[in-house]
């Protein structure tokens, strides 16, 4: 009996990107593999791909998991050019995305009620530093030609939307909009948005089209007038204490986007009993918790991270019909290391977008 | 017209009792005043109060708000002496408890949902620091003869409890029993307590009443034997690394007791998707929580604080019918300065109950 996998090995898809081959690398073109169609797999060709800060910490080794070589890229969207016998979902030319999760167990608990992203095994992340099953070789993300993914695991975009400003709702538009809709958001509810930045900016404009009162706290005075346009109905400079005091115990739910080490206790006390903050950016170093808002109050600090198949196709649909996208500044895969320099300075309104017909400069 | 609370100011309760009368005083007999009995008051002659590990912190000034001279005790169980013309819930000889909390605005949605320890004006601690509003003085709390309290904060206790045993459920019964309803402590579900004391005896007795598998967390190997008597369907030793991996990702909640500064990563792993550990002890100082278990799987960390009203009599009336008490060490009010230097060492099974019989002597 022909093993399938064996098969699949000696037929592999040569692709080209940008990756980096060690951490101290900058990012440079290169060329490596990727599994050949299988049966339930599309291949797109990507024409977006939304740079995500977590990108840097990858492409860096700063979570101590990369493999290299290492192509980042999880914000992808792009054209499907061919499809495997047992997809039903796409045909050639539709319009699809994809985001950091390409695979999950399908077994577990948290897989069979659509929650893919709290997998029990442990979710694929193909873009994002897992491992490709069937060619046993490190993933490769969405700084690239192409991409081969379950159809299972392809979302389909509104085809009214700018695709390129639609690529970073794959994670900086799901990884808020899941723990708004999570956690209640809507009319009548007064929801804080913490730091105005990719995950930020995502989650005023979802925030605010979900209906509830929205707020944008910032350090920086000078975000105060965009924060409004994208949203927010009220700006807090988080350093202004008075302005604080004004807003205790008023929100039901805060959103804290900052992944940069910050002093939480401020916050709390603007939650209202039973209220929840909710962690979406990933601090490296453990943040200091005092107990007492907590108990004073019974409020409750958690973590969320993107969200299932089933809801990020929920949110795209709600993003169509809302008309909601990203703010992009476009760069070609050829300025990605200075992209990511001016993100690290927070020189960015308010994700980059790399228009992947610069590659072909490469290949030529 | 005449103004009553000037009738009252001018006729006060003479009391004694045991307090400090500084920050590094031992605690000694005192006399003070308390408001006398208004209409909807009732007169409580103490019996029983139980020593709570706060009363110390209370009466040592450690959390910056006491004022001196300091009675403390919270933990309250005696029999109504006289009672106002405006009381209808209780009559004289009726055996009766007083908690934490004594008073409440009574009109916030707090107060209106009868959750009157997050009262948005504060409760009023009248055995914990607060203020008498009648007679506008340092309330004084359960080390005493007897207390004058409004009928509304005064709780039924079930009369086939032993009633010095059943005075630590005012406090450290309530702490758990309200956590453990709150996020659903029952059939089906596996509920962890850290630590053993005071507070964490009565979260295993009231875990396992309410029907949950329960399982113990401890530094100590000695402590194994008793936990399973109390109530522990398992014991987990949290300094064993295989012992903790082994319950990974099963407990439903955990309700952490320890005041005491500590690691609190270890347990998060513990936890299934979207439950919750809660923190009733109060540690003084910010704990570190890494955020990643947070975000891996919508994991919540929360606090809460003892229980309203009507909860703590529902607390009371399923003590009654489960025949659930704390297990005490009855002490003379003479020994509370020793007592206080035990429980700093963690050398009492579970909760000191003082027999304010022993009071007399002071006053012979």
């Amino acid at each position: 009996m022909v093993d399938a996998f064996k098969i699949l090995e000696t037929s592999m898809l040569i692709c080209t990107g940008y990756g980096a081959t060690s951490p101290s690398a900058d990012l440079a073109p290169l060329t490596f593999n990727r599994r050949d169609v299988g049966q339930n797999d599309v291949e797109i060709e990507i024409l977006y791909c939304g740079v995500c800060h977590s990108d840097i910490h990858f492409a860096r080794d700063e979570w101590h998991f990369t493999q290299y070589p290492a192509v980042p890229g999880h914000e992808i969207v792009g054209k499907v050019k061919s499809a495997g016998s047992g997809v039903s979902k796409y045909k050639v030319g539709d319009l699809v995305g994809v985001g950091c999760m390409v695979n999950s167990c399908r077994t577990c608990s948290a897989c069979q009620e659509g929650l893919e992203q709290y997998c029990a095994d442990g979710l694929t992340g193909q873009t994002y530093g897992g491992t490709d099953k069937v060619i046993n070789e490190p993933s490769k993300g969405g700084y690239s030609d192409r991409i081969v993914v379950d159809e299972n695991f392809v979302l389909r975009m509104p085809e009214n939307l700018d695709p390129a400003a639609a690529a970073p709702l794959l994670c900086a538009g799901i990884t808020t909009y899941s723990p708004l809709r999570h956690w209640g958001a809507g009319p009548g509810k007064k929801v804080g948005i913490i730091g105005l930045g990719g995950l930020g900016h995502m989650g005023l404009k979802l925030a605010h089209a979900m209906g509830a009162q929205t707020a944008l706290f910032t350090t920086s005075a000078s975000k105060v007038e965009d924060a409004k346009k994208l949203g927010a109905d009220v700006v807090i400079l988080s350093k202004d204490e008075a302005q604080m005091a004004e807003h205790a115990e008023t929100f039901d739910l805060i959103i804290d986007t900052v992944s940069a080490s910050h002093d939480l206790a401020p916050y709390f006390g603007l939650l209202k009993r039973d209220a929840t903050m909710v962690q979406v950016g990933a601090p490296e170093h453990p943040l200091p918790i005092s107990v007492f808002p907590l108990l004073m109050r019974r409020r409750n600090f958690a973590g969320s991270m993107i969200g299932g198949i089933k809801e990020t196709q929920e949110m795209l649909d709600f993003c169509g019909e809302h008309g909601i996208t990203a703010d992009v500044e476009m760069i070609p895969i050829q300025k990605i290391n200075e992209a990511y320099e001016r993100m690290l300075k927070s020189d960015v309104k308010y994700r980059f977008c790399i228009d992947m017909k610069s590659l072909q400069a490469e290949a030529a």
